[in-house]
C-alpha cells in the first residue's frame, strides 16, 4: 500500500570529527522516503527554494518517490541544517537553522495523495501536523515524529495531536522531557496514556523501545563499526519501519515487530557514510542479507 | 562444575535521588557469588574485618556458596564504599572509599579451592588477580573484570594479565578508555588483540556487547521499570553468566550466548532493589520465566 510522508526537504551541513561536507540532501522527509522506498511506493510532501539542485529530485524519482508534492518556491530558499557531532558521535550540537521556504510550510497534498492509507507527520509543529491529517480522511495507520522544540512551546497542541492517531515516535531525552521520568520503562508506558496505540523510543546506537498496552519490548541497534554520519538516522529508522508496514498492509504486532527490525537496520546502513550516500549503494538484498545476520545475533 | 571467585567483600552505603541506605552488603565477589549461585557451587575469596555481621555470612552460605575462602582479619576494618546515583540512575558518583583490609588482600586460596575449573577474578589490582591465577593451575575458563584506576596505572601489568586469560569484562567507559575509541563495535575488536579469546563490554542500562574472533553481537538489558539501586549490577551480570557456563561445564559459542543472557537477567533483577534484596526473593524459577519472556522479547 501506499506510504505518505509530510516533513522537511533540506540541505545540510556536517562536521564530524574526522570531516565536514557541505549542503548535501537531507531533511527528515527525504531520509524517510528513501528508506521507505526499499518496501513500498512513496509519496513525498514537502517545500523547497529554486535552490534546490533537480537531481536530489531525480535521485529520488530513481527510487519511485512520487515527490509531485515536492513544492517548489520561486525565489525561496530551501531549509537549511548546520551541525556538529562529539567525538561519540552520539550527540550533536545544532550550529545554524535557517527554516526558510520551510517556515511557512502550510503542506497541501495533491489529490492523489489523499487516499493514502499509510502517513508518517516526520517532526514538525502539531498545528501543521495536524492540518496535514485533516487531508488524510482515508488513513489506517498514522505516526508521528516530534522534538524537544513542540514539547515546550506546543505541548497541547502535540497531545491533542496524539489522541487521533496510532504511533508515536520520538527520541529517548524527548521520553525524559515529556515525562519528567529518567526510566524509558516508565515513560514509554507514560506517553501511551496520552492517546497512541504504540509508542517507539528511539536509543540512537542503542537501539530502540516499543511500547503498547500488551508489549513492551527493546531491540538493540545493530553493532556496525563504521559510524561516519549518524545525520538521519532518526528518520530513516521511522522509513524502513513505515516503509515495511505499508508492504505488508497491515500492523498487528507480529508485523510492527519485524518493521521495527527493518527500521534499525535500515538506519544503521545510514550512518555508514554522509547524507544518503551508504543508501545509494544498497538494495533490498543487502537489507535482507542485514536481517539475516541480526535474526541470528538475536537467536540464542 | 565448581566456580571460584576472587574480589572484593563489602559494607556500602548508597543513596539514589530517593533514598538511602547504610552498611549494605556489598562488593563484586559478594554480588558475583550470589548471582553464580542459581546455577552452580560457589567459592569465594574475599577479605573483611571483624566488624563484618556474620549474618552476612550465612546468607551466603544459604545459598551453598563456599565461604571458607573468606578471610575474617581480627582487629581490622571491611571495606566501605560510599556511592550517590544521579537520576539517570545510569551515572553515580564515589563519595568515600575505605579500603581498609582489602587494601592489603593477597588472596591465599584454600587447597580445596585450587583444583577448580571456572574461575572469575573480580575488579582488583592485575598484580593481585595475576597472583590469584598462579593458585589455580587446572583452570579451564579464567574471566576477569577490571576498572578506569588499573588501565591508567598498571597498565602493562594488565595487559600481561590478559594474555593469560581466556575472558575480559569490562564497562563501556572503560572500553573507550582503553583504546581510545569512542565506537564500541571497534573498541571490542581491538581488546581482542590484547590477547583474551572473547570481550563482554558491559553497557548497563543497554545491554552487553560480546566480542570473539568470530562472532560480534549486542543484547539488550532487560527493560525493568523498577530500577531501585543498579550497584552490583555489572558483578550480578557477571555471576550470572559465569554460574551458566559452570552448570553447563563449557564454553561453546551457543553456551556463551545463553550464559550472556542469564546474566542480563540476573542483572535485571538484582537493579531491583537495594543491596541483595531483590535476589533474596528470588530463586532459579523466576530467572527462568523472565528468560521466557526476554527469548520473546527477541523473537520476531
Amino acid at each position: 500500500m501506499s506510504l505518505v510522508v509530510v516533513g522537511s526537504v533540506a540541505l545540510d551541513s556536517v562536521e564530524t570529527p574526522s570531516e565536514r561536507r557541505d549542503n548535501v540532501l537531507g531533511g527528515a522527509a527525504v531520509f524517510f522516503s528513501y528508506s521507505a522506498s526499499y518496501f513500498a511506493p512513496v509519496q513525498l510532501v514537502g517545500i523547497v527554494g529554486d535552490d534546490w539542485p533537480d537531481e536530489h529530485t531525480q535521485l529520488l524519482k530513481k527510487r519511485k518517490i512520487d515527490t509531485s508534492g515536492l513544492h517548489i518556491v520561486e525565489g525561496g530558499k530551501t531549509f537549511r541544517w548546520t551541525g556538529k557531532y562529539q567525538p561519540n558521535m552520539n550527540d550533536r550540537e545544532t550550529l545554524e537553522v535557517h527554516l526558510n521556504v520551510f517556515g511557512d510550510f502550510n503542506p497541501v497534498l495533491p489529490e492523489s495523495f489523499r487516499k493514502s492509507k499509510f502517513v508518517f507527520l516526520a517532526n514538525g509543529s502539531p498545528i501543521t501536523q495536524s492540518k496535514t491529517l485533516d487531508q488524510l480522511p482515508d488513513a489506517k495507520l498514522v505516526v508521528a515524529d516530534t522534538m524537544d522544540l513542540w514539547i515546550n512551546i506546543q505541548h497541547d497542541e502535540l497531545m491533542a495531536l496524539w489522541k487521533r492517531i496510532d504511533g508515536v515516535v520520538l527520541n529517548d531525552s524527548e521520553a525524559k522531557l515529556l515525562t519528567g521520568d529518567e526510566n524509558l520503562v516508565r515513560a514509554g508506558k507514560e506517553i501511551l496514556k496520552f492517546g497512541p496505540t504504540f509508542v517507539v523510543i528511539k536509543k540512537g546506537e542503542h537501539g530502540a523501545m516499543f511500547f503498547s498496552k500488551h508489549e513492551t519490548y527493546v531491540m538493540p541497534a545493530f553493532p556496525t563499526p563504521d559510524v561516519i554520519d549518524p545525520t538521519g538516522a532518526g528518520d530513516s529508522f521511522a522509513g524502513g519501519m513505515m516503509g515495511y508496514l505499508a508492504e505488508k498492509g497491515n500492523f498487528e504486532p507480529k508485523t510492527l515487530k519485524e518493521a521495527l527490525a527493518y527500521g534499525i537496520l535500515t538506519a544503521s546502513f545510514t550512518v555508514e557514510d554522509f547524507s544518503l550516500d551508504r543508501l545509494k549503494r544498497i538494495e533490498r538484498p543487502d537489507l535482507e542479507r542485514r536481517m539475516e545476520q541480526y535474526r541470528q545475533m538475536l537467536s540464542f
